[in-house]
């Protein structure tokens, strides 16, 4: 799919701090003079937030794996052909707080789901959309518990410390098959130190 | 997947009559001592039918054609992870109406949705279950499109008669690609002659 715009996406385990970034970032490029669309996975669309309702609700505990899988990819479809996709044609940067990594990072490492159904899932579930660059926050588990926590995050993943390093693992797997678009960003330290390290990373394709 | 039971689906456009022909090979094979499982497609499970809902809403003209086909198969797979794979275990027939051919017959070559598309989302979906047999109920769509009136069906596809056409000739391709599987069954004429067909189909897979 060619597009004028920018599709930058935003990886790591719960407490890396991406969202906080992704306001950095986004507020950075709009200084700039951007067009920037900031956008979270699962949700967007009026549809994928009803998807992700039926995802997320705790008394769907009847939901089989490749449902779950399937439902975000359908919340993903949506989000990408309503949002996402007029958005980079029009020349504006989207700015993704997960994207498709995450369901290879959490369903397949995680999870342990098939790592080929999941690819294929998300094939389908982002209608062929590839983000120009992805940035994963790599940070230790324990750490990014911690911050979590600080944050007010309560809704960890139940698996525990080592579902969390599998999926440190997953992303660190995906950014070796893919190193020109996935990058990895050391997490830890302050905001402004992260940030720093961001506009580095960025440094290529475009200037924060 | 390896099971004890038998899972038969039948398939083709809407009046073709399969609705009345699955309840006369439930009835047959129960009369015979069989547990027999009825189920249809999109539905079956609490979650199937919630999703159902959510596909078959007038209200949701936004839905792009990849999250509908995404839901189809999310409802599917929890079909069969909850109601028609363990129902197999235990040495039941299922006969469902209307499986994966489906998806195929009316995305790809009906809404000409890309059949690698919708192969990969079956595959997905189905969780890899294969049906051991599919009848598909052939029959022109005006006459079916006639039946379909008589019996009160009124949610019939709107792309008109030359859809249910391309329809007609994607169940053919299905027939002819594997033959074993997927065996037509000429649908013209009264319920008892197109019965007759129907245990002629069958006869080397289950007696009725």
């Amino acid at each position: 799919m060619e597009h004028a715009g920018l599709f930058i996406t935003l990886e790591g385990v719960d407490g890396c701090g991406k969202t906080t970034q992704s306001k950095l970032i986004a507020d950075a490029l709009e200084a700039a003079g951007h067009e920037v669309v900031r956008v979270r996975e699962p949700g967007g669309a009026r549809l994928s937030e009803k998807i992700r309702l039926m995802v997320l609700d705790p008394g769907n505990t009847d939901m089989c794996d490749e449902c779950e899988l399937l439902l975000y990819e359908a919340a993903r479809a949506q989000n990408v052909r309503e949002v996402i996709e007029p958005a980079l044609k029009r020349g504006a940067t989207v700015v993704c707080d997960r994207f498709y990594d995450s369901t290879y990072a959490y369903q397949a490492a995680g999870r342990r789901l098939s790592a080929d159904m999941v690819r294929m899932a998300n094939q389908l579930g982002s209608c062929g959309l590839v983000p120009d660059v992805t940035l994963v926050f790599d940070l230790d588990p324990s750490s990014a518990f911690g911050r979590a926590v600080q944050e007010g995050v309560d809704r960890l993943e139940g698996e525990g410390m080592e579902f969390q390093r599998r999926v440190r693992g997953g992303y660190a797997e995906l950014a070796k098959e893919d190193p020109q678009r996935v990058r990895t960003v050391d997490a830890s330290g302050s905001v402004e130190v992260v940030y720093s390290r961001v506009v580095a990373a960025l440094r290529d394709i475009v200037l924060l």
